[in-house]
């Protein structure tokens, strides 16, 4: 019975010199079914590299999904390099096309964050100039832009980077981005997601949906159902400071405009807006009686649900207040310990 | 005595399947005098439809204002849609059409922000990609992308939303905008304003101008002329916990970068760098001879002039310090009770 | 023995009634060496002007920098508008074209910031409509939003600033920006320095490099190696409140993400997540044993080495903790009294 981890059939752009860009895969295939996976091992070698559009077509007309036949049999009219990427197993990424076919499976909504090997990638993605004339080698700018300017022509840099934004290959359904510039390629968007033009998602992070994202979702941060991140509020990734904690960020939560969270949060949770909780933090909680359970870290209480975050404006204290009992919340306070 | 709230005369764009994605209104009229009422109910009929440019040509005419005739006799050249929008009376909108049209005057500067009747307006504003190629259905999309690649071209989408960037359709005279995706058309920016790279201006919102907008400016906020809004601070919008109260800021205050408000603002306020101040608050009041007035909650302040806030850096405590006796402030706080 | 500040050779671009609107220089000069000073002051006079193809060939083949020579031969192809600016001192900027000269000296990593004399630059630097068609004269900008509609075309307006994004002019080596908007010409991206989606660079302003730079940097400011800004975090400029100090940050400092600075910062110190300092604020000094050594204003640290700025989450209180003794800590702040 063959398995096969993922499978993709795209279009790349390569530099003058031959090296590969970026690759667009229209319609990208994750765990396919035993039938599919036979079709795939055998017209196709493992690994990456180019494939005419004969193969293509062959593979798209046997194909039995009304809209993966007709992006594969569109991609086979192309006079662009076609390439095929078969990965048998979910490996540390060793090319720039296993790169982009894995972050086209999280913005596909085929793979979560956190789910997949995304060892080297940024070894294996080269730094691009994402223009108005397409992706161009870094090295090749300043002559595109003088050339440009030579001919009297307008060469728009939009970025240059590793990753080019996500809605310049996959828009999933059901989603608003009011600025496309911040969401990169390998970002997850659920259905109902919208973000606004404050907020931004990283490669493997993302909103399970429906959201309201105005606030930056690091890389690995997920936020769930019915959450809402508030205008410039920041959810700390491995590289500022979380250290070895993954936040992530539960159901019906609200972080409020200015805020931020170095701790994940379980369902139901409230920071206030500009309060900033670290896992370092000193924090007191308090329970629904108002009554003083004692002061903890912020890591102690990482992944707990139903607490609300304030910084008292008449002390200056954090506090956590709960709608549990302090007994309860001693119970769960030891335990987190 | 003929008198119509609204009227439009521009050019729309549609789906494949013919369904309105926007509507460009290149010089909308707002409660016109009475001669050109009677010539506009004359000619065309109430609500939104098709025009042909024969009819567009008679009117523009007829026009007595230079700028207007020209722009109008420039939108008779078109091949493109031509529409005209007739809105009798300010009521809640019943077209994509009339969402333009009413977004159009915001920012003409021919309405004011929270002047308008804008109920439906998200129920009536098709989701739209805005792309390098004008703007495209979302479900047209994909297709759309596959299509370019294949043929080798570079579709850039910048956004997917129910508005578009303001600086496409209009910008009026007197401002800059660094960065011109963080403008949503509706937005009203008075002569002199100037918006930053960091600076945000929902629709139906605005800057009275002059003003230097470094933060962000929710749906229904007004900044008021000669104040500022420092580097990522925030105007607490109704989504984000503002609730019923819709925020203003009067003249010559400073919201500090990263700072924030969830009370509406009177004149010559300043919020210091850092601090976010809600209507539930704690804030200790403190007279102008550095006398403790008493502690309010944020929502009693709503609307007061002269204050200054800060979190006390010794205490931790918010403190509002004034100009006033502490007489005065009892009275005046007593009267916002 | 010749000596001249700076020279550049380039195009530019005009509105339709002459006026300069930028220039893009692709190899400029900083003082040159005094063989190629004298080539350029036998050529070309001071100031700025049109110059000819043949003129710029002439000088170009005598060019013994490869680059330069390929540059500038490439120029002379151009049937556009060619300047040639030639500084002899730096002075206060006196046209457009010198403006432009001295941005791309700063984003060429030819000047550091602070280094030149930048007076008049807002007088000279003109606001344009920065699009999809290239730069275009504002008041032109409703004529051409109209003619690109009347026509089915698109139109994009990206900004309407005095100042351009810096990737259309120049992208130096050994750097990554995630979204080019926010990094105006006249940036310095020092080699290593990665600007991610939240961060900005102001003109005269930059990183030195390596740095990772998710936060603003204002005008004026510079960042030393090894330093880091999270996310919105933000350096004060002298608009905002930052008064007449000038701020810097040292080497491997780490502003956290949603706190800022309005004091210098010497090397090796922290700003923890979400906390602001200003000049003005109240901050106890603690030493390496954990005892108080003494309350000061934050102006009083200015420029010191190896403090940890936090926000003590169960006082309210700001502190500054070193790792030093309390008694070095005393002659330290006496020295900056």
């Amino acid at each position: 019975m063959t398995q096969i981890y993922a499978f993709g059939l795209g279009t790349t752009t390569t530099s003058s010199t031959g090296a590969m860009l970026d690759c667009f895969f229209p319609a990208p295939f994750k765990t396919p079914g035993t039938a599919l996976a036979d079709a795939i091992v055998s017209q196709f070698p493992a690994g990456s590299g180019e494939v005419t559009a004969e193969t293509i077509q062959t593979f798209a007309e046997a194909s039995t999904d009304g809209p993966t036949r007709q992006a594969l049999l569109a991609l086979c009219e192309s006079d662009r390099n076609l390439c095929a990427v078969r990965l048998d197993r979910d490996e540390a990424i060793d090319s720039t096309a296993a790169a982009y076919l894995k972050l086209h499976l999280l913005s596909h909504r085929l793979a979560l964050p956190n789910s997949q090997n995304l060892d080297n990638i940024f070894a294996r993605l080269p730094n691009v100039a994402w223009t108005s004339d397409g992706p161009l080698a870094v090295d090749e700018l300043p002559r595109a832009l003088l050339s440009a300017r030579v001919k009297g022509k307008n060469l728009q840099v939009f970025s240059v980077d590793k990753f080019p934004r996500m809605t310049n290959y996959v828009v999933p359904g059901g989603v608003r981005i009011a600025d496309a510039s911040r969401i990169r390629l390998g970002a997850y968007l659920g259905d109902g997601t919208t973000v606004m033009h404050e907020g931004f998602i990283n490669f493997n992070a993302g909103a399970i949906g429906p959201n309201m994202v105005e606030g930056r979702i690091s890389q690995g941060v997920i936020l769930g159902a019915h959450s809402d991140l508030g205008g410039s509020s920041s959810t700390m990734g491995t590289l500022s400071g979380g250290g070895a904690i993954t936040i992530s960020i539960g159901e019906n939560c609200l972080v409020g405009a200015n805020a931020g969270t170095g701790i994940p949060l379980g369902d139901r949770c409230t920071i206030e807006a500009g309060l900033y909780i670290t896992a370092g933090t000193p924090i007191m909680v308090i329970d629904e009686q108002g009554a003083e359970v004692g002061q903890v870290k912020g890591r102690e209480l990482a992944g707990a649900s139903d607490m609300l975050f304030i910084r008292n404006g008449a002390t200056g204290r954090i506090e956590c207040r709960t709608n549990r009992k302090a007994i309860a919340l001693n119970e769960q306070l030891h335990a987190h310990n």
